[in-house]
Formats: structure tokens, C-alpha cells, sequence
């Protein structure tokens, strides 16, 4: 099983130019030599190739994969490599909480946190002090590190998705390619001329739509502010109502990051043949229990189930309302490029906590400047461009 | 096997809707009664569906799949429904050629074609005057029949591929929707700010150039035809010969129809990192022979190789340069709509073959106008739109 | 006034490169040397360039302009330099007739054509056996010599019209860039997010519909033509009657080459503010006088009137109705370089009637491909592009 | 001349909706009885239908026009309605200040003002006490209230430039769409194929650069910034020094805000036929001293300078390196919709002043997001959509 994970993880390190270029860097440099990591992150090839980096830089490595999306194979081959990694795909939600203990019990000074999972496990121990700092991946960690724990993180803590690199790279261009890659993969539907509804037009909303419409597609959005409905206005979208969309929709994606937004109420609406999928990270978008209430449910492929609804209507879900761009049987996610760059805050802002932590104010706080302004050169040299 | 293929033709069938439409009429009208028509066609699950549209008309149904891209699941699912279907995915080229002959011996009395290996067959066999007529999918098979056996054929026979509706919605929009489809399935990588070089401006060649620029590609296009070339410039892009484009190109995709696009002589100039694919019909557009002897070949994934060359330059191949969109594990193909429209001219044409031979010429011929607009118009419908 | 004339030609001589080098050939090869050359056609700036061409290669320069476009400042200068040039802006219709007559009776040997009226003419009048040849800019002049005068025009014609490099450089790239430059300059109004309708999807209005929605116009087509009207939803557009697009349009624009598609029926539908205007040739697409005989009309500039209509209504008709990228008080045309394309055709056209018309058919014929892929090449280096 | 300027007015009032409706409910409510306005506005037919909506809320309006842009045409107009409104288009500098001194005499209880030149007044003159509050247009003013006057200006200044409809609708969408506007009105040039370099990836220049590309122009952006730059490559452009792309550009544009990007290092470079232009607000970017002393110039049109280089070449240059989308003898401007929002902006911004300048804050302020909201939906419904 290693030996799939590790094949999976090659193609992948190829098409990683700037962490290939930081392992070089830090196996000299050892930035982290003595130091044990600890991480909690989506373990999957991708990810695998920014453990690895760490690891280049001398770190001892102890974590453990999110809830659910773990990949047996990508952690076959990490622990082959000597590397302490808890989880498996099945693992119950009472699993993951042991393999999150685990991971602090094995007392990481550095956290590569995500949802603030470890820090907040360390802060209600009592190993806090013990901890130089970490990072924190998500929007959702870094509100909990500010609301939920406002003043308890006695360490630096530097949050990625703050990053302006991250909401151009990643959730417009990465999101919005990946939104219309997974539709045609999983679907083989003609986009040019069909009819779109994107619920949404944050970040990632603006990226799908704008996608979409790029590849031909009719492209309307339903959008509840007013600032984001009158710029989709302005970049050449209708904004309406969904209640108004969805009775002439092809397709309805959501984006909205809310609970809620295709609900009971749209299902009379729908035209035969609809099909509704949901980019936004929590899979209650598309309310999916009164979805299948309403009708009988069968798959017609691994991916999409039909719902036949009253009024002899079908319409299909995908991937039962999880993120369809990284659900599934074989997922391609973000493109590797973005992932490089993110990453890339990872690492650089692991090794800064590492040599500069007293340096730091404590508590979540942005990438520095400096670190996105080296990686956005990096990346500038990687697509044939470069500064003025 | 048979349950296997069933299940993939299903998700196929909901989204053609044109074909479904006119199983109801043909199981009403049955057009083919009495009437062995003799396939020779890809088989997988697309085909299935003009397959079964056929046999609900009254056809009985003899034939072969091509050869090497025969789908087994599919092929057992035609058999358990009574269809006389020959061949299997690994069939070699006798076996092939002795599924045709198979095919001829069951007396057909219409032919479904594909570079008309049915038709030479027949002629040569002395069994043409006994058919009523056929049709003929591709460019290659209308060439043989309009050269090769100029004045040989004695009965009409419909060229699909002269269809205006297929220059628009297969050749440029299919393609191009498969060619970015299949190029983000196959290597995850990102297109937006990546530099692309697509040789060929022709249908398909303008259909792969637009959707990857609108994709946000820096696209760039080498065109040996002068009109086609002042097309492509017109259309925004930097045109310039192959071994001028090919140093700094990320991705050079070759869709000519030629052979010999990218050879030995641009080798030399390729960039670490370059990949490789070929939309094509044929596999020697990229001279792949040349570029395995030119360097070290591992396969990184399924479907891409790495070539290592000399100067320290890792370069990848998509499918071993056959058509990328077709080829591997799990294609997708062109978009379900764009087969709806082509099965549709191929289930009218030889109805109209089966119905109204007599007031036909003889020899190759285009799509009769009226079946082309019949068809441009329920398309209008299905799309949401409607004529003036 | 031939000064300021001169100063308006100026300009455009900058960016006519093609032309430029043309002339220093012309003056250096002569191929005129001794031939009268007879004109009809649009003598404004851009005209002028190709009349001092063709008088550099040697010719005697006789000729008139069009009935009511011709620019009396451009005349003037053309005159100063000791042309024969008949013709001024406000000419009555009876009037150009006998400029056309002064034309002729000058004995040019070849002739410039404008609509086919120098052409028959000279038939009517019994001197076409001394004339070599000529060209034929327009469509409606190639109409003429093929079906009115089938087999009466004893000398060949090469009609410019029929080039590819005009369907694809003129027709749909200048015109779609003329129709959303005039547009803007002539309204100052937001193009981003109004809801346009264009009326055929011909090579213009192709034109018109990509260029309005690669700006952000929501952009919508009504056409009659089944395969058309499939392009168009393939291309992305909705496709409706005008009839039911009128009542949602901010503007609309009709380009379909027939009279009457705007019409009484419409006016009830149009909303408050509605802005209307026509780009095709014939200024009969929008029923002007069943708009003006519908409400009060007042002018409110130079080239927009308001209409006032019933349900206290008000729309905007631009340019009386006519080509509104043409017509107003300082029209811009298709950009120069598109010109630059066209009058290649024209000079070098007459350059082959003037060498080589003996080896030509007679009648009405192609632009020679010879040539077409000459230009071509030229106009890929001007833009930067090369051949492979 | 009072006429001249009313009849430019009255096409800009017909599409300027939601002034025309606020006017209605001003002339009602009449929130500014009694107050006077003091003015310091660029006065052209835009603005005019700003100040009379004021009017009709009841204010007495006193004013004074930007120093060289002022129409006299529009001033006669306003001053035939009672308004007192001074300055000419041919002022001296000394005179301009005569102007706003001769506003601030006249006691104004509410400034509407430009660069803070009426702030910076009546703090210098002791008259800051006596005022209400106003709005501040632009950013430089923005910054003059911020940092130069910092603590020092005792009421509220509502500053409309920070608002994110302005950024949004006016710098980017309008913005873009008057660059395109007028360089194809200034120039009749081709844009699909030609070459075009944008300095500055801000607001203004992410604008120009995408219209440009839409219209089939082959852009590539020059960038010091990083973020910015790598924004830029995301979204499919080739970033690189402007020294290493004016060597191959066509056509160069300014948009940066700072002095000195194109200089006479990059003369050498520039190719025969370069036209330079600037949308940036200040006429430095382009170093026209050093251009000029460069070569010969000569006027090729009202708006364009032909400048002969050293190695035969002729570059030309737009509007003198003034703001191209602006200045020369019949400029555009932005949208007349993109000017409604921003002057609906001033108009309800003033109003918050005249009724509750008590509850706000003194110094500069962002507008009130209830007015921004306000407007966002607003022009939602104005093009045709609306919230969810």
C-alpha cells in the first residue's frame, strides 16, 4: 500500500517546483532540526509533499489526518518513511479524538494546525507554554482562535487562509478551475449554452461563475449582500432571487459557505433533468434530507444519485452535497500549483516560528508580508513572468 | 459484465434527450422493420444509446466494434439484450478484420459505417447491390469512398461528419470542452497564467485554443495555413512556428490531422517540465517513436509517461500520444449533448435511408438539410432557446 | 478644405502599412502605366489611401463617390493632386447618376466597382469590350453581375467580397469593434451588465454579440436560421423571438441584412429608455417610419433621437436608423488596419486585371487565392505573427 | 452658450436614473433648505445634473470649477438657473484660486470638495467652525485630510473614494470600459491581435487590462508590486519589466498613479508605429519633456502627436500623456451610470450631513454603509436583477 501512495505522491512532487526548491534549502539549512511538528491536515498526496518538506528541514513528525478524508495509502507511505501518523479513512469520529491526543501526547513544540484542533487540546491540558508556535489553515480555526479562545493562545499562531495569496491563487483561480473540472469529469455535461445558477459570489462564488461563463455557460447568481450582488452585477452576471433562478436552471451550485440555501421550499421548482451540486466546505447547503423526503433516491453513478420528485421530475445530486471539486472516488482538488503556493505559507511560516517565535506577538495573526512577497516572486518566475 | 455496462449507459441516456424522444417514435412508427443494419462504430456507452434507438425502430442489429477501443461491459450488455455485437478490447487486427467479415455475412441491408470498412467490404465482396444504402461517421471513410472507390458504391451513402452541426458542436465546442476537461482530469495542473501552444487551427484546433484561453491560458498557436493563421491572429493569438513556440511552452497540444507535428527536431528546444498531448485523431502527430529513443521513459501515472531527456529535462506525455479526451482508463469524450446531436443525424439519416433510398443518389452525400434543421431546432429546445 | 482633408488622411497613411509598402512597389514597377482607372466607392480618408496607391503604380485616376457619402474635404485633396473626381456630399441622386456617366465617359480601361452601377453601365452602354476588367467591392454588386447580368459582362470581375480574409477580418472583427466603439462614443452608457439583443447571427452579427458580451453585456440573439441559431447557442447566447426579447432589452441591434425587423409590432413592447440601433447595410432593419409615426420625436444630439411612445415611454434611435458605426457627424468605420486588409485586395486585384487578365475567366470571380494568402502573411507580421 | 450646455445635459439627465428619482424625492423633502453648498467639482454635463439635484433639495449653491477642466457651456447653464458658479476653461492658476476663495466668502454651511481645496481654505481662514460637515471626492484629498490636516478639521467629511461601489463600479468596470472606449475613438485602431502593455495592476489598470484582452488585444502587464503581479499572472497575463516588454508592444498604457514609468531609458526601445497613452490621473507617467526633447513632433490629429525618434522611427502619443480616457476636444469619460452611483454617493452623503452631521464623527469617514447598500441595490434593479 505504501508503494501506491508513494507513486501517487510522485507526479504530484514534479509539478511542486517551489517546495522542491525549499526541501534543497531547508535539508541544508535544518530550520527545524530537533524540533517535533505536529499536525493535524487532510492527509493525501498533496499534503504529503509538504510533510516531507518539513521533514527535509529536521523535523521529527507526529500528526494525525482530518476526520474522513484521510487516505490509507498516503499514510502507509509517511509511516514507511519513519514518520508517527494516526488515522485511517474509517476511523469514527471518537478515533480521530484519540489519534488528536495522541498527537499532542507526543509533545510537538510546533503545530500545523486545522479548525484549531490541536491548539485548543494543548490550551485545555495545560501544554501551551511548552509550544514555540504553529499554524492554522482555516477560516473556521482561525474564527475559533479569536472568538471562541480571544487572549488563551500564549504562542504566535499564523493563519493561512488570511493570506491575499490564498484568496486570489487558491479560492477564485484554483477553486473556480476545479469547480468545472469536477462537473465535467463527474457529469460529461455540455457547458456551453446550458443554464447556471451560483448561489454565492464571495471568493469562491466569483471563481466558479466566472469559469463557468468562460467555457460558454449561461451564468446567473443569487446573492443576498449587496455589495457582492451589485459587483456580479457589474461583472456581467443576472442576480436574482434562487426562488426566481431555479425553475429555468441546468444546474445549481452553491457557494455560499452558509446552512440552508436550496431548501424545500426551491424543490417544486426545479425543472426535470437538474443537477445540484455544492462547492462550499460544509455539505449543508443543499438541505439533502428534505431533498431525498421529497422524492426516491437511486444512484445512477458512484458520484450522483437521481431524485425523482412529484411531477415526474428527476434531478441529480452530486456527491450527496459534499464538496463535489474534492468528493468522490478520485478527487483531483485544487490544482497542484495552488497547493504549491499554499503550502509554501506553510512551511515558510512553520520556519519562521521556528527560528523567530520570541519575535512574534502571541495569539492568530497574518502571514508575514515578507513570506508572501517571496513566494509571489517565486510564483511569478514559475508562470514565465516577472516583476518590473 | 453485462449489469456492469447497463449502469454506465443509464447516467448516458437521461442526458440525451433527443435520442429518447425518438425511441418513442421509432417504437410507434418502427421504421426498421425488417431491417438488418450493420454496425461497425466505436462501442462504449454513448453508442449504446444509438444502438438501442435503432433496434427500438424494428433494426435488427449485427456489427463490430473498432478496433482497440471496444468496451467489454458494453458490448455484453448489447449481447444480453439479443444484438449480434462482434469483438473485444483486446482483439487483434485479424480478429478485427474478421468481426467485419462477420459483420457483411449476416446479409446487413444498411450499413452504420466508420471509415468505411463495411462499405469496401461489401463492394469487394460483390454484395453491394443487395444494400439499400448507409451512412458514414467519419472524414477518413468519406475520403476513401469519394477517392478510392469513386463511382464504385451503387447505393446512397450519408457522410455525417459534412454536417454543419457537427463543425460547431463536436468539432469546436465538444473538443474543446474535453480537451481542457481532460487535460485538468489527467494532470491537475493549472491553466490559468500557463503558457499552451496548440498546433493546428482548424475546427478542433480553434476549439481547444479558445476554451484554454478562456480558462485564463497564455495560449499561443502554430498554423501552417496561411487563411488559418490570419484567423487565429485576428482572434487574439500570437501565431509562430512550433520550434519558435516550443522553448517556452508548458503545454503544446498538436490537433492538425498531420503526422509529424512534433518531432525529433524540437526536442532539443523543450522546457523541464513540458507536457506533451495530442487531441488528433491519429497517434503520430507527436512523433512519439523519436521521443522515447531520445531519452529515459517511466510511467508516472495510468496515463502519463515521464521522458527524461538530455540536459537534465524531464518532459511528460499524455496517453502515449494518442487523442488524450479518448484515450486512459476512464474517458469522458466529447459531452453527451454533442453525441445526442451527431446520434441524432445518424438514427435520422438511416431512417431516411430506410425509407426513402430510392429518391436518393447514389454515393457519399451530405446530411439532408431538413434533418439537419430538425435536429438544430430541438437543440434550440433543449437549451432553453427557440428560433425567431 | 484639401488641407484639411489631407491632414484626416494623414493618420490613417501611418497605419496602413501594407498599403505603404505597396506604393513604393507600385512606384517602382508601374503596373498601371497608361490605364485609366474608373472609381466608384466611398471616398473618405481611409478610400483616399488606396486611390493614391493605385495613382502611384501609374494610373490615370477618374471617378465618383457614392451617392451621399462622399466627404467634400477628401475629394478636394484627391482633386488637388490632380485626380478626376466627380462628385460632393449633397449631390441629388440625378446628379451622381451623371457623375457615373462623366465616369464612364472618360474610357477608364478598368474599373473600381461600387454596387455593379460603372459595370453595367458600360454594358448598357456598349463599352465593355474596351474595358480589361475591374473589381467589385460589394455583395450586392456581385448579386447584380450574377443573376441580372448572367454571361453579359464580356471582362473578369474579382469581387472582394467573397475573400475569407473579409468574412473573418472585416466582417466580424471590425464590425463587432466598430459596433462597441460607436456604441459607447455615440451614448457614453454602460455596457457591463445591460441587456443587449442582437438581431442575426451572421458573420456581423457574430461579430457584434462576442465583442458586446467580452465587455459584459448580457447578451441575447434572435435569429430565423436553424443552423445559425444553433451556433449562437452553442456560442453561449439565449436565442429568442425579438418579440420576446424586446421587452427586457436595454438595447437593441439589428444586423441581419433584411428589411423590417424592428417593426410596429415591437412598440409596444419596448421598455422606458429602451436605445435602438441598426448596423446592418440598408437602413430598413428598424421600421423608422412606424416608430416616428408612433410617438413624438425629438432630437436629443447630433445622432440620437427620442421617441416618446405611448404608456409614457421614451426610446432612442440611433442615427435615424441608419449604420450607426458609419453614419453621425465624425463616424469611425472598421478599424484601419481591417481597411488596410480590404483595399490589399483591391490594389493587387487591379494589379492583376492590369497584368494578367487575359489569363482570367471572364465575369464575376474570387479574389485569387494567390493573393489572399499573400495579405494574409503580411497582415500576420504587422500583428506581431509568423507562419510555421 | 447656456443652451449649448443644457442640451449636452439633457441625454446625460435621461440616463441618469436614480439622480432622477432622488431629484423627485429631494424636491419634496428638501433637506438642504436654507444650507448653502460651497462646491469645488470638475464642471462638465455629468456634474451639472449633480448640482441640480441638489438644488432641488433646496440648497443654495455656490461654486467654483477644477483648474483646466471646467466647460463654459455648462457654467453659462448652471448660471442661468441662479446658480453662482465661477471660473472659465482658460484660467490661470491664480485665478482658480481666486475662485475658491471667492466660494468660501460666500459662507457655505457645506462643502462638496476636490483635493480638500475648500477644507484646507476655510481651516487656513478661521471659518472651519461655522461649518456642517461635506464629502471629499477624490483620494488625494482623502490623504490631504488624513495626513497634512490631521486633528485638525472639526466636522465630518465623508470621503466617497473609499467606497467599494466606486472601486468596484467606477474604477475598474468604467474605467476599463473608457479606455477601451477611447482608444479606439482617439486612434480607429484594430485591437483583436495587436500588441498592448499596461503599466500598473491596481483598480484602474486590472480594468484596462481586461477590457483590452476581451476585445481580443494580446496584454501583458508591467508590475512593481508583488501581490499585485502575481494577481496579474493568475489571472492570465504575462507580467514582466516594461524595459523587457516595450521593446514588442504596439501600445503602452499608463495606470499606475505614480510619476516616471515611461521614460527615456525606454525610448531606445520603443518599435516604429508605438502609441503611448495614460489613464492614470496625474499627466507624469508618461515622461513627455523627455520624449519631446527626444525627438520631432508634429500633431497628426487634435489628439495625437507624432514624435520622430532616432532610427527612424515615429511613436505617437495620446492626449499630450494626459488622462486619454478624458481630455482632447470631445472626451467621454466613464459611464453616465458609473457616475450616477458615484453621485448618488455625494448626493445622499450630503444629505447625511445637512440632517445628522451631530451624530457623526469629525475628519474624514468612509460613506455610511446604509448609503452604500442603498445604491448597491438600487442599480441592481436599474440593470435588470436583484437581491436575493
Amino acid at each position: 500500500m505504501a508503494a501506491a501512495g508513494e507513486q501517487r505522491i510522485a507526479w504530484i512532487r514534479t509539478r511542486m517546483g517551489m517546495l522542491a526548491n525549499l526541501r534543497e534549502r531547508f535539508a541544508a539549512e535544518r530550520p527545524f532540526e530537533g524540533v517535533t511538528i505536529g499536525l493535524s491536515l487532510h492527509v493525501e498526496p498533496k499534503t504529503a509533499v509538504l510533510v516531507e518538506t518539513l521533514a527535509a528541514g529536521g523535523a521529527r513528525i507526529v500528526g494525525t489526518g482530518n476526520h474522513g478524508s484521510t487516505q490509507d495509502d498516503v499514510v502507509a507511505a509517511l509511516q514507511e518513511r519513519g514518520m508517527t501518523i494516526f488515522g485511517r479513512r474509517d476511523d469514527s469520529i471518537e478515533e480521530h479524538h484519540r489519534n488528536l491526543a495522541r498527537t499532542i501526547a507526543e509533545r510537538p513544540q510546533i503545530l500545523l494546525d486545522n479548525g484549531a484542533d490541536l491548539a485548543a487540546l494543548a490550551v485545555r491540558e495545560g501544554l501551551a507554554e511548552s509550544l514555540i508556535g504553529g499554524t492554522e489553515e482555516t477560516t473556521s480555526g482561525a474564527f475559533r482562535l479569536r472568538e471562541e479562545m480571544d487572549g488563551e493562545v500564549p504562542f504566535p499562531v499564523i493563519v493561512i487562509n488570511d493570506s491575499p495569496l490564498k484568496a486570489i491563487g487558491e479560492n477564485r483561480h484554483a477553486v473556480g478551475q476545479s469547480a468545472v473540472e469536477s462537473f465535467m469529469r463527474l457529469t460529461n455535461v455540455q457547458v456551453p449554452g446550458r443554464r447556471f445558477v451560483v448561489a454565492g459570489y464571495g471568493w469562491c462564488g466569483r471563481g466558479i461563475a466566472q469559469y463557468l461563463r468562460a467555457l460558454g455557460g449561461r451564468v446567473s447568481v443569487a446573492e443576498i449582500d449587496e455589495i457582492a450582488a451589485y459587483e456580479a452585477a457589474f461583472d456581467g452576471f443576472r442576480v436574482a432571487p434562487l426562488a426566481e433562478l431555479a425553475g429555468s436552471a441546468d444546474v445549481i451550485i452553491t457557494a455560499t459557505g452558509r446552512a440552508g440555501i436550496l431548501t424545500a421550499e426551491h424543490l417544486d421548482l426545479l425543472q426535470d433533468g437538474a443537477i445540484l451540486g455544492n462547492i462550499g466546505h460544509f455539505p449543508w447547503e443543499i438541505d439533502v434530507p428534505a431533498l431525498t423526503a421529497a422524492g426516491t433516491v437511486s444512484a445512477v453513478t458512484e458520484e450522483i444519485d437521481a431524485i425523482t420528485l412529484p411531477g415526474d421530475r428527476t434531478v441529480y445530486l452530486l456527491t450527496g452535497g459534499r464538496m463535489y471539486n474534492l468528493a468522490g472516488t478520485a478527487p483531483r482538488g485544487n490544482s497542484i500549483e495552488s497547493m504549491d503556493v499554499g503550502f509554501m505559507m506553510q512551511a515558510l511560516s512553520l520556519e519562521r516560528i521556528a527560528l523567530q517565535a520570541a519575535n512574534l506577538p502571541t495569539g492568530p495573526q497574518p502571514v508575514p508580508d515578507d513570506i508572501n512577497r517571496h513566494i509571489a516572486r517565486q510564483t511569478l518566475t514559475l508562470l514565465g513572468s516577472a516583476l518590473a
